[in-house]
């Protein structure tokens, strides 16, 4: 095959990963929040690492970092993310950049290296891949505040001495598509003994507010009988949803209740109010049609039964985004050159830079193990070797798919 | 019967209820926090309408008013407290004191009047009146902090000049009994169409918190099969609770979820950490047992069989108070007199002052409706002939009960 004979320097990519690890070390994570100081360092440092590499650095006013390389045939676009949640892991986002640098360094002419700005949603939601593909406005920066402290995305951007920078805007033609690396961020791989995970598709998540009305009354005289407890109402939509769910859901389907609050919330005050943060996941748009339909019907049951009125409100629902069927095959044949036996195609439960550029190019992903399935937390791991591999795998298939023109 | 004769003047009781509203107006109700400015203007105002009614009024180092009436034979003490919930009602606890003061007034003799300090818990639970039977030490006063702003109970002691002054205590002998008045607080009698309510007991509340101990992980990368939801686990409780207490509670029993944590709370996060503050209230101690046991056992269910670790907290478990017999039989006459037909025992869902000078002497409540059975809200409102009929049936009541000797 094509790219058999790219070798990788496993040393030089941990050595490059233990260095961009120091700017926010937390324990023995990071905590690299997008546009802080550490983060625009640790941006810099990567422009530097680029030119050192032949690359053509360029960052843009949204914080993107491009390294454009030599050759003119035909070309890839490798990355992924540099900055961390909060007290986060270390190797989510930057494995995939590192990865980049390292292909681009042993392939040595046909790709270019991205650091997408802000996946990690601090003032949005991949704000940099989005940015690129044509999906932010102006106003839509003007509009964007932190989540986490009180500052303006624009702030922010003069902060980083990024005010008044162009933005960087996807090039028709210039690419023959985005491969991206990540950590699998669960325990599938791990618990299957592999060592390679070839992206499928990235799932789409369907997220909703559910809001419930009741009356708040005592807790000591309002009688069971009589009362319009909202925190009742919404623990038995849930208990519907759990009793529904299973039957209609795919393999890999997941559904999540992540906030729920009461309203006072007082130990003697029956809830008045009440609301649920509830989302669900599925690679194929049937099934997460199929699920919508059947949460529609439970809330529209539960409303009309009483005693509280319940309202379902649609906050997103992103398209699960298929990976390029050639790139995927070209992961496949270098997976089962250095992994033979040790890989498996699998959807993405989390969402990826690379959904966004799947919107204008082809794109496929690949996943390394992510030890014990633990992500967005500093013991984020994967085995040095494992790191080493599945690095090689990406240049061989990248390689290979220069090759074939 | 005894004290049939005796006749309340509803104009001025009204009149007494409209002037105290003014200390504090919010709306329609009153916003009065226990030891504020305008608290104690009104504890001030109190002591100076006792001292027109030809009571001996008197402030105590906690709060308490006490107004002693004329008269060397059978006494009587009659109240409830002053002070509100924050943007509560304008009757809660006021209708009480007021009442008192107009049924010394008509009564003549032997009726000492209260207002006791804090029964809304600003500062503790029943302060005043667990202060009056010797349940509060010195120390406790050093602990106590007030439940909504930072400070402690000895800076607003002193801020309300009440710093040093001596607490009164429960002179064994000097009462045959308390009476306390008190707006329902629920729907019962409204629903009924009835206007008096003779309280058989004060029910008993147990309050509990569960924590629930899973993982916290990734929304859309956690497989269904290998979470450990804590939010999920705690729906589950709750709905193993609401299957079983309806069949072992007894008629009035009712039970709470007044709040819910989940942590950290965000949408694409899997619940960790989840907590749930829960209560149940009854009359007869052997139904709080059997529920406090089955709830025992649906935790160990819950926490045997995973996946999430489940530790219930007992709170406080108060021990429901019988009303003395006597003295309900002496309002259940009176209810009769004034308001044929128009009267039920039952027993108080909510917990008053009465409930702790039962520990140390007869005491009995009557209740008057509430319209909507709305409380702590600053709409909570009764209408002034029940206001007027429940002071009259009141009177009476103290007044046979006085000459039975």
């Amino acid at each position: 095959m094509s790219g058999s004979n790219i070798s990788i320097d496993g040393k030089r990519l941990l050595a490059d990963l233990y260095r961009l690890r120091e700017f926010g070390t937390y324990k023995t994570g990071v905590h690299r929040p997008t546009f802080s100081p550490v983060d625009m360092d640790s941006r810099r440092w990567l422009m530097e690492r680029m030119r050192d590499a032949g690359l053509e650095p360029e960052i843009d006013g949204i914080g993107n970092v491009l390294g454009r390389g030599a050759g003119d045939g035909p070309r890839l676009l490798l990355g992924s993310h540099t900055e961390t949640q909060p007290h986060a892991g270390w190797l989510d986002g930057a494995l995939g950049v590192m990865y980049a640098l390292e292909v681009a360094r042993a392939v040595g002419r046909g790709i270019d290296v991205v650091a997408w700005a802000d996946e990690e949603g601090h003032y949005g939601s991949f704000l940099g891949s989005r940015s690129y593909v044509g999906d932010v406005s102006e106003a839509d920066i003007d509009a964007a505040r932190n989540r986490h402290e009180n500052k303006t995305l624009r702030e922010a951007l003069a902060e980083a001495g990024l005010a008044g920078k162009p933005r960087l805007h996807f090039e028709p033609g210039r690419y023959k598509g985005f491969l991206e690396a990540h950590i699998e961020q669960g325990d599938a791989l791990e618990a299957a003994g592999l060592k390679i995970g070839v992206v499928t598709s990235i799932v789409g998540i369907w997220q909703y507010r559910v809001n419930f009305e009741g009356v708040q009354n005592h807790a000591g005289t309002t009688r069971m009988a009589i009362r319009k407890d909202a925190g009742v109402a919404l623990m038995r939509l849930f208990a519907a949803i759990e009793a529904k769910f299973p039957t209609i859901c795919a393999e890999k389907t997941v559904w999540t209740v992540g906030k729920i609050l009461l309203d006072p919330g007082a130990a003697s005050i029956v809830p008045g109010g009440a609301e649920m943060m509830f989302q669900f996941r599925d690679a194929d748009p049937a099934v997460l049609a199929r699920l919508e339909a059947a949460l529609q019907a439970l809330v529209a049951e539960a409303d009309a039964s009483g005693p509280c009125k319940v309202i379902l409100h649609t906050l997103s629902r992103s398209t699960p985004k298929m990976m390029d069927e050639g790139f995927r095959a070209a992961l496949d044949r270098a997976a089962e050159r250095f992994a033979p036996g040790l890989h498996q195609r699998m959807p993405s439960g989390a969402g990826h830079d690379a959904q966004q550029l799947a919107r204008v190019m082809p794109a496929a992903m690949l996943f390394v193990p992510s030890i014990g399935g633990i992500s967005h937390h500093w013991s984020e791991n994967t085995a040095d070797e494992d790191i080493v591999l599945g690095c090689q795998v990406m240049a061989a298939a990248a390689a290979d798919i220069l090759a074939r023109g």
